[in-house]
């Protein structure tokens, strides 16, 4: 395996104001390749941390050891100078790169009379030009800080900027077609569920994941809506189809794709590939449903349209909820969501109707009908289905999220088994 | 200063599959704290890595080691495992935690006649209750796996979940309180921009921040919705009033709010503070300006409701937009964008109505209106605005958010600007 160590250096990276998405970009590129990232570290634009990083790492034997940021032109860039230090190398100016910079830069700098003023510029451009003897230099397109890459002892140290469409071309244009190779290292597949907890999928499938556990590595991602799990198979060979089909059907209908798919995207296809149309009545998700079910182009071949029915007013006027209703059982009533799911069908003359009705707070809640509390009403044709949930959830707008999941898991469900 | 150390640990962090979101919402946490964080580093899910990075964090003697992940029921998490061996501790369950594990997961678990399954589960019940010698445990109200605190020489570690409702619940609700306090370590000021590009603002700010460049950073943060503008005191003083107020000043109705201000934040304050309703008709955004503007509790006092009129059908039937106009103009025009916004006031009865329609594509553009034209339409009381943009943007989904805040923003100035 070929080790991959990355080390970012900046203190907004640490400071919660910047996401470092340098070191995710590099992952997600590298992972590609025939090389793995093993550690990836993030520390201050500080002499004796970029240091103490950089002996660690080489104690290690990782072999690329990439360093982003502080190649700038501020006194807060200070990665190539710590370098030279601890590695006892001196830096240089690289003549070639400087002389296309200054070439580069000529049209975009003002001719100055004053010479202090040119005299610095030229300094600038002098340290921004530094490679380490011995180290090969990186050229930069898009900025003016040089990259550079060498080796010490069994590693091979990279230095790139930070700013991120710098370090992407640096690294795809000059790194990975000379130190990498592309390489499909692990056969590897993602099966999306949702409707099941972690630990209840985790006892559906502890027999095969134990059988299993010496050529597989099987992971389980939670989040609101669902769980992922992936399946890695450890060497370099393809993943095993029986133990495939055996995890999916184990699964069923809690499974609802795999790897890029989304509910809404399994949702949108379920109904282009049927010619089913559909209309929406959404109370307290707000227009969220609509929006997932919009998210692709051609969605008008199958959603007719959405009324955000947010006031009783609406309820009344344009789904035809009877007053008398709204007032007795309230407007997050089962048989509200049913009289909209209905109506908007009728009204909207599509094949299927939904509709949405709860409080996701944190307002509004009583005794009776909490915080939380939602109804899925959906009419498909002659059928009909519903469903009551409560998701007790402080978040307002993780609560709208797993609403307008559970829905678009209802209409998968139905779409799935039922002809209409 | 008080030292932090973030370790995060799992392989979906390293091979570039998940986002390290908790570590960047610790650090957001923490810089509003006494601590400051030093370092943030991931580790795959490996017994060996795991200890080495914290015997390494021991023998630097942070004042706190955060470890996040690897505390659920699957056979990778191993936090807790590791940490046991290697401090020499021994894992025992927190019967009082593990109680009310049970209790609240009663109502969830079906009564099952299968033996074997139930000692799996309270098997699995016990592993997630685990707490180590000597620690103290904190309570997970949103998952089941328990997080801990203790002391190892002079530093304390805490471990938590990865899940990150889990572990913002746990550590904003039992960390925050008990071991840091509250301070401004920095004094930090951030201007939201909109509708204007990134050199332009600089151009208009160069002369105040070139004279004020030694006692201030200032950072200009572009994303989609604008352009963020940091102002950051460099000693340990208060921003000037003075240089806030001069900011503010020549930013002009640019600049939407500060700091945690959304455009939909402002745009619901706006409505609630003058007691006007809103209605819309949205085409190709779907939902979403819906969506944005019922984020808020209580926004129902000024949402009476939305039409997504998605097909053409719906534009005639419910909005009434005439057959020959919908025939010779085209869906995505200024005189459907118009008739669209009168129509949605008049019918909803609202003080406003807001229309857009527009092609977000990929498919559906023609030379004379290309994918990223958009119109949007306010007519507020006997007011009329309108715009029409062109954002060519290959991303649907930005191409979608942008609309949903040009239009948002529109609305901003129409409130601000106009009594009705």
């Amino acid at each position: 395996m070929i080790s991959v160590c990355i080390i970012a250096i900046g203190d907004e990276l640490l400071n919660g104001f910047t996401l470092d998405t340098n070191s995710q970009w590099l992952k997600k590129k590298i992972s590609s390749t025939n090389a793995t990232v093993v550690r990836s570290v993030i520390v201050p634009d500080q002499e004796s941390s970029i240091s103490n990083e950089l002996e660690n790492a080489l104690m290690k034997e990782y072999d690329f050891i990439i360093m982003t940021g502080g190649l700038g032109p501020t006194h807060d860039d200070i990665t190539k100078q710590t370098l030279s230090i601890f590695l006892e190398l001196p830096l240089f100016a690289d003549k070639e790169y400087l002389e296309k910079l200054r070439n580069r830069l000529k049209k975009h700098l003002k001719v100055s009379d004053n010479n202090n003023e040119r005299t610095m510029r030229d300094k600038m451009l002098t340290s921004q030009s530094f490679v380490l003897d011995g180290f090969n230099s990186i050229s930069n397109k898009l900025g003016t800080a040089l990259g550079m890459i060498g080796k010490k002892n069994n590693s091979t140290i990279i230095a790139l900027p930070g700013v991120p469409k710098e370090l992407k071309q640096m690294f795809t244009d000059s790194i990975i077609p000379d130190y990498f190779s592309p390489s499909k290292k692990h056969s590897v597949i993602t099966f999306k569920t949702t409707g099941i907890t972690e630990s209840k999928l985790y006892l559906m499938l502890e027999d095969t994941i134990c059988k299993n556990i010496n050529n597989f590595k099987f992971s389980f991602l939670p989040h609101f809506s669902g769980v992922n799990i992936r399946v890695l198979k450890l060497n370099n060979k393809e993943l095993d189809q029986k133990l495939l089909d055996n995890l999916k059907n184990k699964l069923g209908s809690y499974c609802y794709g795999q790897d890029n798919d989304t509910l809404e995207s399994i949702v949108s296809t379920l109904l282009l590939k049927n010619n089913i149309t559909i209309s929406l009545a959404e109370s307290c998700t707000g227009g969220l449903l609509s929006k997932k079910l919009t998210d692709f182009s051609g969605s008008s071949k199958y959603l007719i349209g959405s009324i955000v029915a947010y006031s009783n007013q609406i309820k009344r006027e344009f789904l035809k909820v009877p007053k008398d209703i709204l007032d007795n059982k309230g407007a997050v009533s089962s048989d509200v969501a049913l009289i909209m799911s209905n109506n908007i069908m009728k009204f909207f003359n599509s094949d299927m109707g939904v509709s949405i009705t709860g409080i996701s707070g944190p307002g509004g809640g009583t005794l009776e009908k909490p915080v939380g509390l939602y109804y899925v009403s959906i009419k498909y044709r002659k059928k009909h289905f519903f469903k009551k949930f409560i998701f007790n959830i402080k978040d307002r707008d993780t609560h709208r999220q797993i609403v307008a999941n559970t829905a678009l898991n209802l209409i998968r469900l139905v779409l799935e088994n039922n002809d209409g």
